[in-house]
């Protein structure tokens, strides 16, 4: 079990990135109004210690740095309401695809939307729990699996529906693949501040207006399960992430449906964990080599 | 463009594990049977040296460490006439999906079989061409395409056909990505020898059987069209690996079906690169944490 209770990876007024405990003010739950943290030194996936250093945030980063990010896992359909809109039937085993590391991002980064995603519709949203492993494991039950979490995040598994659905070849890699289509955050929080992760709220709000307003409560196959489902045969790593699903009200299930516009800005959220607040923003092909 | 020709990972008399640049047998260019390598210092994707120190070679290991092994991308019906004996059409886009880096295992590593995988039917071999990435990049055009490649390997996209096509939710990520289901190398051999990879025989052979014998000519997007249109909008990273897709011949597509059994050896080849010859191990499940 981490020592933290509040991991966060912040840009400090030194200029440098540090691992920190986030401070936060009083009566405030969401870490992406932290102003302050305590540095952490040594592994944060093993030996470390939260110093009695106090920092100021100047700017949260992605909470983990690029070099202790693992397989990035996420769940298709893994709540029932979402299920229902999308017109599919529950899944019997986790639905799975994965994104590359380079889709992440930080919790106030902008969506990069690269024209081949300006093309066609159907640019939209999805807030989901995010469980971050903390340990090593192969073949967990399902009461081991909590032992093996590192902690939990918020964070927009950014898909293309026409890209998903009509020209992907059955598969959703490509559609939900792109630079920058991952952002999560702000923060880990462990599971000394979530004791139980299936009661917690999430929504989405597009330019402040609640689109998607769930709770993990709700979930088909909740953190425990996954976990175990997930490392039959399959060795998880410290820093490996999984994106859990999302629930109903996503732009594809809307009546009638609404995608994200150039500008738009798209929040998600999670209780007890806070905010991703990101800006999309549609770019120009940049060849860079 | 790196300075080797050859590049293995191995392990040496010493005890050790090092990167080298592999001095084949006259007449040879399997390079799995190299018996001395160049000890090769530096960063393999930087700045690095192929040194005059000659090693013996007692073991090839998986051709990249761990610590360097990026987004593992593989493309699914990628030959026209593997699309044709499964019954899908030919994909008018690369059809993407990945493995995750648990998967990679050395040239003769066994495949371990998971019980999850020995239930049903349908544990299958995929021969295919892997590409290495060696330089970062986004939005690639064709003609650069090769400047931003390490090498070649060849690989084994193992597969379970049950789990792909019944279970996994349409999805193929389950049923491909158990540990070791991705057996590659036996090196990674730099485009200094391969001037071009569309004229490259490839095969499996099962218990010494071929059942797939094919050649990357017929690759519907060929190596520079699949960095190209992969690039788009997405970050390609040094150590990002790309399975290019098998040919027909696989265990789905003969009448009758032939499956993977307990025991078998699977030899994957590709032309001046080599083979990957491993044993089928049926597991039992062992909870490690």
């Amino acid at each position: 079990m981490p020592t933290f209770s509040r991991l966060v990876r912040f840009l400090a007024k030194d200029g440098r990135t540090y691992y920190g405990d986030a401070i936060l003010p009083q009566g405030i739950s969401d870490l992406a109004k932290s102003q302050q943290a305590r540095i952490i030194s040594g592994d944060i996936f093993g030996k470390h210690n939260v110093t009695d250093q106090v920092v100021d945030i100047r700017l949260l980063r992605p909470p983990l740095a690029p070099s202790h990010v693992g397989t990035v896992r996420c769940l298709g359909l893994n709540y029932a309401d979402h299920a229902r809109e999308t017109g599919m039937p529950e899944p019997r085993f986790p639905i799975l695809f994965y994104k590359p590391a380079t889709s992440l991002s930080g919790p106030s980064d902008p969506i990069p939307v690269h024209p081949m995603a300006q093309e066609g519709t159907g640019l939209d949203y999805e807030c989901e729990l995010v469980i971050v492993i903390g340990k090593r494991c192969t073949d967990v039950s399902e009461s081991e699996a909590l032992g093996c979490i590192l902690g939990y995040a918020v964070g927009n598994d950014v898909s293309h529906r026409d890209w998903q659905i009509k020209h992907g070849g059955s598969q959703w890699s490509h559609s939900k693949g792109f630079d920058g289509w991952a952002p999560y955050g702000p923060g880990i929080v462990s599971g000394n501040v979530i004791r139980d992760p299936q009661k917690l709220r999430l929504f989405t709000k597009v330019n402040g207006k609640t689109l998607q307003n769930g709770t993990t409560a709700n979930m088909i196959f909740g953190v425990k399960e996954t976990i175990a489902l997930l490392s039959r045969g399959v060795t998880l790593m410290p820093g490996d992430l999984i994106f859990t699903g999302t629930p109903a009200g996503v732009g594809m299930g809307r009546k009638p449906q609404e995608w994200l516009k150039n500008g738009d800005v798209v929040e998600v959220g999670l209780d007890q964990v806070g905010t991703c607040k990101n800006k999309v923003e549609f770019s120009s092909p940049k060849s860079k080599i």
